[in-house]
């Protein structure tokens, strides 16, 4: 159960539409409206949604803001400024671990975002539980609707304690070159060296060596990664070249 | 010193300056490009950042990937799509703690954002250290430039370890009402309930006034919420009333 997210007096369309895909982008799909100036549905938010249609066909709209917060018991006001009211203030990542543990115990949340202008007032503010406000810079402090929605609903997925569903995609599960993969690549490279005369003096050798390993240590390299860096230090030993070239 | 924002081959020069707004509502600053489609510098781009004009001001132009990333030890690729390469994925979160890391003993670090159609091509990624995605819904996955850009700034942001820095403003800081202002209370309260023979049978009353007491206890009120209560509790009693009506 996601959060059910509520703009307040949206003046744009577009907005509407715009915080509808910001939702879908982390699957957060219940939007509900309070008095949107140009009225719902609206062709703009529609437009505006970029495939969020099924958001929009979800949408509800409300008369007053008590009917749309009527069902939930944990709300939380998104608002930049700050109020005279001793209410809690959370930033994004402690409302969503909040919000999370409500919703793991059956309970209904919702976020408010206010109009374009001038945000939620006082009386708004009051029906929430608490205050959710963003770490922005406060010298360039305007976010639009969309943008906060954007974040807030990042969060949320991030909150979620599935890591599967955090990341599309994750590091390739590859195990590093054993260690005996490893030795037969320092050897491979100091033979390689040692053709070529690179351990010179003779009593700094063995120094040069433990630095050279130690350098190949950092790679952290996968099996087939040293299977190549093998393919490599042959290649510059040129056997394939002596090879041709001793008729 | 903050992450070096970079965009390869922008195409529009609308999605340069939504991104330059993006970064200043976090505080980021430093912008490069990559060959933007367009040319630089951009009205669009000045129009679109929406007063980010000192980022704009900022902004430097790249022939090459390789030069616009030269002075970096830390680069992060931002990519939708699965790579086949062995290379650390990470999400936003554990991206901006190693950069924070890195930045905090003095290196200098930066994300790669590509084209608005198909992102980063391998190469480019290649030049990276690591991947950074994003965790977005698999059956809604498109987010634009500047979103993903608004996100990373604002987990830069939140990486910062001064929490004063992360929000604009605090839960305001009153203490509770003392147990003693709770004890008035819970007495007041009991006083006006038995004017109104409230507690009833008498064996229960015990029982409810405990249960009351637990109940008031949960407001957590701080002194001035207590003294409203008791406010409210006066009033309730009618003794304004009583006071008037005896002649």
């Amino acid at each position: 159960m996601d959060p059910v997210i509520i703009l307040v007096e949206p003046q744009l369309g577009e907005n509407i539409g715009m915080a509808a895909r910001a939702m879908a982008n982390f699957g957060v799909t219940d939007l509900r409206l309070v008095r949107p100036r140009d009225g719902w549905p609206s062709e703009k938010a529609r437009n505006a949604s970029s495939r969020a249609d099924h958001v929009i066909e979800k949408t509800l709209n409300f008369e007053t803001l008590e009917e749309a917060v009527a069902d939930l018991e944990l709300v939380y006001a998104t608002t930049a400024r700050q109020r005279d009211m001793l209410k809690p203030v959370r930033h994004p990542v402690e409302a969503a671990h909040i919000m999370r543990e409500t919703v793991n115990k059956g309970g209904k949340v919702g976020i408010l975002f206010g109009r374009e202008r001038w945000g939620l007032n006082n009386d708004e503010v009051a029906l929430a539980n608490e205050i959710l406000t963003l770490p922005v810079d406060p010298d360039f402090s305007s976010l639009n609707i969309a943008q906060a929605v954007l974040i807030i609903c990042y969060e949320w997925r991030m909150s979620g304690s599935d890591r599967q569903e955090q990341l599309p995609f994750e590091t390739p599960d590859v195990p590093r070159a054993s260690k005996d993969d490893m030795v037969r690549l320092f050897d491979h490279l100091e033979e390689a060296l040692d053709e070529v005369n690179f351990f010179r003096p003779p009593e700094k050798k063995q120094h040069m060596v433990q630095n050279l390993r130690n350098i190949m240590q950092k790679g952290d390299w996968a099996e087939q990664e040293v299977k190549t860096l093998r393919g490599v230090i042959a290649a510059l030993q040129r056997r394939h070249l002596r090879d041709r070239s001793s008729s």
